[in-house]
């Protein structure tokens, strides 16, 4: 699976969640990223979003939608006869404020989703599946248990299949440990977690006969 | 009331419905214009945000949102310390679909009231009163009639005060026709309206009676 990753930020270097995102792509051989703050072409571009199979839109949210420069982009580079049928559409935000402002009742009203779908809106017209978005809220704020959440979160985000369950989680990070494993100081964490994997699948084989009786 | 309307069109010259729109403004004092496409200075527009009662967006919507040269104004522009409080914001927004698409089961899947979450989002930030889109949907195909009741509701918008009940709607009517009525060519006209709307005011008033017993 190939994934396109389209960063539209205005100032990428002076933001530590952008730096924070892009350095935790660094093993990740079939993720690509386009810095479309500096420069783009149309056709290249379009070439490029033909070639991706999960194509994630990377921005800081800017009075509840993305940047000018993301929206420009769209503009140019989306048109009616892009075929991007079958292709994900996934989003990378981060915002300002906490999350917990985002529902009813709440200071902003409105959840995420809600205030997001002019996209999802945009994946369905292509006839995209569109991924739920993958959101860091004030980020220079945020503790660094959270942070490393969010960078498994956003690894695997951008590399493995969706939607994401309990025993994908693990065999993606096997994976990834694998990568590491060159002198074998991840071998017991591997077993360790093959082990609980296998525990899994056990358990959800003997559900599922409890199910057909 | 003053009402200022941001015009961000990328191409407005050649926009039927942007011409048809900015014609139909010729008799409203109060009522300004500021095209954005052409050039603003960031400093000049938050004075005039500031002056204006309702402000209005006025752009064709492009991939289920604003082109990208108002979301650029709107980020050079808007900012957290604006005072807009009790201002009314306004869309004045053309669709190059029909309105059936936009609903649940539809082609688009969402209403038009979805689609401008973030704008919503946008005038609950600065406790501005929302005012329901003025929407003209196919503009090049629509037919005479259509174009007409629009023309009215589109002066209406811009001009007359909101919520606009079928009572105010007469009697705005009426305040325009007194402007044009320098030869007396439409008294008998006027003279229907103002009857009209007095008959409505006495059934409004006597069912006001029956409620109260």
């Amino acid at each position: 699976m190939k994934t396109l990753i389209i960063i539209g930020h205005p100032d990428k270097e002076n933001s530590h969640a952008q730096q924070f995102l892009i350095e935790s792509l660094q093993h990740f051989e079939n993720v690509t990223t386009h810095d479309i703050a500096k420069d783009y072409d149309v056709e290249e571009d379009r070439a490029k979003l033909k070639e991706a199979d999960r194509i994630i839109l990377q921005f800081p949210i800017y009075w509840y939608s993305c940047p000018s420069i993301v929206k420009e982009w769209i503009d140019k580079v989306w048109e009616m006869t892009c075929q991007l049928k079958g292709k994900e559409l996934g989003l990378s935000i981060t915002l300002g404020v906490s999350n917990r402002h985002f529902q009813a009742g709440g200071r902003e009203k409105y959840t995420i989703s809600e205030m997001l779908r002019p996209f999802e809106m945009l994946a369905n017209h292509f006839e995209m599946t569109y991924l739920p978005p993958f959101c860091m809220y004030q980020f220079d704020y945020a503790k660094d248990e959270i942070r490393k959440r969010w960078l498994i979160d956003y690894q695997q985000y951008v590399s493995a299949e969706q939607p994401l369950h309990f025993k994908q989680k693990g065999e993606w990070l096997i994976e990834q440990l694998e990568k590491l494993n060159t002198n074998g100081k991840f071998t017991t964490l591997m077993e360790a977690i093959v082990q609980q994997n296998e525990q899994l699948t056990d358990i959800i084989e003997e559900l599922e006969m409890i199910r057909n009786g």
